[in-house]
């Protein structure tokens, strides 16, 4: 990339205006040329930054000119804004005094891939890594703001991916029925989600993208009807003049979905220019004091990027790359092949031989390696687009009728089903099989990610199995588990590759509820359950040489639990450790802690879990070992337990 | 109430053609005036039966004709219903063999409220007890029947009131982007959720209602624009025709809301005239052949019975009434307050001296008690229809940005709002508090309603404060502390009245963490929350005179748990009892068990709480007893403990 602006290479910067720039509210000043000038040196500065450091690329490039705009028309020291997801708010990171910081993005310490209060609480006002709630919490402020009695904007930007989420509809609802003044929501549609969108939604926008020329019609239209004067008419008269209106709105007037659900339409507007973006957030705060607005603005995910703009699925979130030449480096050849692939590939390797067995997944048939399962079975697949709570209960409706679907959703996001697996899946128990991949700690997307809870939330529902793999192995033996249970079944694994263990050569299905004893031994049961199975093992061996001796079993089933394995060794050692990558309430070993009231088992009971606190973004070992959950600690907690009993 | 068959008291049946009818499929063949008649027939067993029993009302009343309409139009062994959230089902249980069972509504043992698979495998193809499952669950058969090669119809049914959730926009975006075939929508458009109907979402139903007359137009005009003869003709003149077609559409079309969701929309129709609803239904099956339908249905809710129809909210859900003078019988006088009456005036008694303090409700201003707080202070009272992920980020919103919003929502319905709870709420640390009505076993709704999983599902989440009151009296302490905690805190309270205690002149907050020493004792330390205080305190006395000597904490906090108190009471005693009205899977009793494990406190323990299975519906008193949870059971199950300690 040439800097375009100085090409010593030492002596000057490559973003001269930008560093120059202190507080964001200095661009509200900004000419029209500043406003491109900034704009090509963010981009810049973002290229060569996450070059570096790897990160949400394809999008943030998208906002830039956004962004800029909106520092432009308003003023985020009072006005409100909520970026939605917050991983396309780069370029509103590096204008509100964290440019310097980039080189720590998403590791340890270092800035947050997404918006948070904490980090920024001046220009940071609302935290999101879910998609989908920023219209409901700028809604949430600017009616605090009514109510406190003061008058800035409230404003909301999200995706067209987003949109297609339940929760954006009820809140465009609500906005509309509320006639909530000073309040703008920017449809930022770039045609994707992270996967390209899906659902009806996505080709409606696609038609107003090609109707802009109702625009220059409209204005003029209504400003004639309204000018029919009709105090002193008949009703009759009065009547057909509204009526009139409304046609010439059905007419001309695009987005009339969201007029319909009572807010403005503007645009589409294009947002990759800052200064006619700048021009379109002017007019809408016009319109603003008459109602809540919507301001289409159309970006392109990668822009002034050639290779993302080519392949923005391949360029959202990218490991460090040679920015020159467009290539992605390479990371070292895993040693294991990653769960998601291997949960992927059984899958299709039992679908072959079971035509019952679908596929169902929420805009995220690349992160959960279904995109393999939709090239083998097109029609067998279902992307829902961002909307969980369908997903779940349109797979209750495919197995009511016969069918074995696979509801394939992150840990942390099933959360947002989480009413549709108790009602719809497990009262019923209906036969779905929920495969909750990135459970646990997830590494550099930090809090929002982390798939801690899936456990404790699922747990406690009626009729559901739950399953966690030692190795990807025991994954696909659990994935046909799930399937052929005849129940609610959900198995969680983890981000990252799996140990490198053999592969069976057929896939069998595990006994339900029975764990597996890995070593025996004397003084102590370690009872661990999914990815703290093999480190625990591996603590126990090097005990058994310092003279502690210890058996180790693979839970397998967080429920049933297999409580005559578990207290059988709890009742020949002294006390029992459990082990689990999951909140420390309610969780694995808290299970295993009832089961031993339950059945009388009164002994020593360590607990080794994720604490209950805010779990940061960073490495995910390190941030492993910070829980006490490396092998090495798991050792140290083990022994240290057996000393004092 | 008069027969209208035949006067003669005892010999013939009010309801001659049902009783008559033998296997609903026998409806296909009915004459129209045979519809009316079965109606009619319906209608007056609604009323006969209810009156007696008590169970939904005015909502099935206005479902009668649909449902006829419905069986003459569908063959349902084989074609698919779901009926949204059920309570609007009686008819279909009527016309489905049920009709004898009537008397045993909602009673222990008998019949439903709302529909359930195991009730009638047959007929009930989906069941619900939440609103705005019924399109995605009815999605998911038809793409199950398409993949099995079946060719029978699938229809959803769904509420205006319904139509507010997210879930639904979520699977009617699906429905259109996939052009199902042989798919059914029917919105049944009463103008009402339980409260009316909030949001713009309404307001455009209404502008529905009232322009029938665009319907004439739309068949001629979209003929004659396909007739024009497009093959042979250049691109452009292609372009304009279908320009003109789209024009025409959005000037004559109404429900292009959903026609812009890839649904053809239909109606309105009068869904309380048997024949006309049929006729419909019978040109969207023809419309069914190219792609999802959506037909606009109107009833009135209590349709043919004048005091309902005046009074819907009123007569919503009814205990036995008079039919003929319209007087629904009035309960015993409760001894003491409703714990929902004592919420809501300690909310107002809080609001009056803090103007921050706002109330959020889901579509349930009565059923919360915050009808009152909406006449005390309606700026400050949002009801944001059926939406409860809105109403929590909403919530947020407010929070953050100082407001003290209490988000007033049933324990079994925030589980539609748990991922907004967890990721806009608890990790961001706001101060949103959740006053969670209908906790523990609610009676006769059963197990959709029954709110057995809160403890569990909130207790793993971080920040959060959990509380449960052990009277009336304390409700308002807690609701206080909530409000002041700084944090997000949850209390949750149950179904029914409070124990009748005297109040205190002052509100006060209670200290966070901190339980309470109800009764010291020698042998047992007796931890109980919530409803299960006052039983065990009875239950403790009552063995105190045996000579077994218990001491009795009331937790108050489930999260964080008062361990120093918990934990010196479990170390001065041979054993601990915990006890709760909720889920044995990870809930307060489990927290105990896991507190004690941490500790070091090895000590037998026992659980008493609502086993982890499914629970019926019937008397809250009698479950309760049968779940082992009444002061008789408690009593026995300590004693029994004791006896082997």
């Amino acid at each position: 990339m040439n800097s375009g602006v100085n090409s010593s290479p030492e002596a000057a910067s490559r973003y001269p205006l930008l560093d120059s720039l202190g507080a964001p509210e200095q661009i509200r000043h900004f000419t029209e040329g500043q406003l491109g000038q900034l704009s090509d040196e963010v981009r810049r500065f973002l290229i060569d930054s996450i070059s570096e450091t790897g990160g949400h690329f394809a999008s943030n490039l998208g906002t830039v000119e956004l962004t800029v705009a909106l520092f432009h028309e308003f003023d985020f020291r009072t006005d409100r804004v909520c970026w939605d997801v917050g991983h396309q708010a780069y370029p509103h990171k590096i204008l509100t005094g964290r440019k310097d910081r980039f080189k720590t993005l998403r590791q340890h310490n270092g800035l947050s891939g997404f918006l948070k209060i904490e980090e920024s609480p001046v220009y940071d006002h609302f935290g999101a890594g879910h998609a989908s709630t920023s219209i409901s919490a700028a809604l949430g402020m600017a009616k605090a703001r009514d109510l406190q009695g003061h008058d800035h904007y409230a404003v909301a930007v999200i995706g067209d991916g987003s949109m297609t989420a339940g929760m954006a509809f009820e809140a465009l609802n609500q906005a509309g029925y509320l006639e909530t003044k000073k309040f703008l929501v920017i449809l930022n549609d770039n045609d994707m989600s992270i996967n390209p969108n899906v659902g009806s939604l996505q080709g409606y926008l696609n038609q107003l993208m090609s109707g802009q020329y109702y625009n220059r019609w409209r204005d003029r239209i209504e400003h004639a009807i309204k000018s029919i004067p009709l105090e002193g008419v008949s009703k009759r008269v009065a009547k057909v003049a509204k009526w009139s209106e409304d046609s010439f709105k059905r007419l001309v007037v695009p987005g009339l979905l969201f007029e319909d659900l009572g807010l403005r339409y503007m645009g589409p507007v294009n947002g990759n220019d800052a200064v006619a973006t700048a021009h379109a957030l002017r007019e809408a705060k016009e319109k603003m004091a008459d109602g809540p607005v919507l301001l289409h603005v159309q970006t392109k995910k990668g822009y002034g990027y050639e290779p993302a703009v080519k392949d923005p699925l391949k360029w959202h979130g990218v490991t460090a790359f040679d920015a020159e030449a467009g290539e992605i480096k390479k990371a070292a050849p895993a040693s294991a092949p990653a769960y998601t692939k291997v949960f992927a590939e059984a899958l299709i390797e039992l679908a072959k031989k079971d035509e019952k067995i679908v596929a169902v997944t929420a805009a995220m048939l690349d992160g959960t390696g279904l995109n393999h399962f939709q090239k083998a079975f097109p029609s067998r697949t279902f992307d829902v687009g961002i909307a969980e709570q369908h997903a779940v209960t349109f797979s209750a409706g495919l197995a009511a009728q016969g069918m074995r679907p696979v509801c394939a959703i992150y840990s942390t996001f099933l959360q947002r089903g989480f009413d549709q697996v108790a009602h719809d899946v497990c009262i019923q128990n209906l036969p779905v099989t929920f495969a909750m991949d990135r459970a646990g700690i997830v590494g550099a997307d930090g809090p929002t990610h982390h798939g801690l809870y899936d456990m404790a939330y699922l747990r406690c529902l009626p009729n559901i199995i739950c399953m966690a793999p030692k190795d990807e192995n025991e994954l696909r033996r659990m994935l046909m588990t799930a399937i052929y249970s005849d129940r609610p079944a959900a198995l969680r694994y983890p981000r990252g590759n799996g140990l490198g263990v053999a592969m069976d050569e057929t896939i069998t299905a595990l006994p339900i509820g029975k764990g597996e004893l890995l070593k025996e031994g004397r003084d102590l049961a370690l009872v661990a359950c999914g990815t703290l199975v093999a480190p625990t093992l591996k603590a126990a061996e090097a005990l058994e040489a310092k003279g502690l001796s210890c058996a180790v079993i693979n839970a397998r089933f967080i429920k049933p639990l297999d409580r005559d394995l578990i207290l059988e060794w709890a009742r020949r050692t002294r006390g029992v450790v459990a082990l689990e990558e999951g909140i420390e309430k309610g969780g694995f070993t808290g299970a295993v802690a009832e089961a031993m009231a339950d059945e009388g088992v009164v002994k020593p009971l360590l607990r080794l879990a994720i604490a209950d606190h805010i779990v940061h973004h960073g490495d995910q070992k390190r941030l492993l070992d910070e829980e006490g959950l490396s092998q090495a600690r798991i050792e140290a907690a083990v022994e240290a337990f057996a000393g004092k009993l």
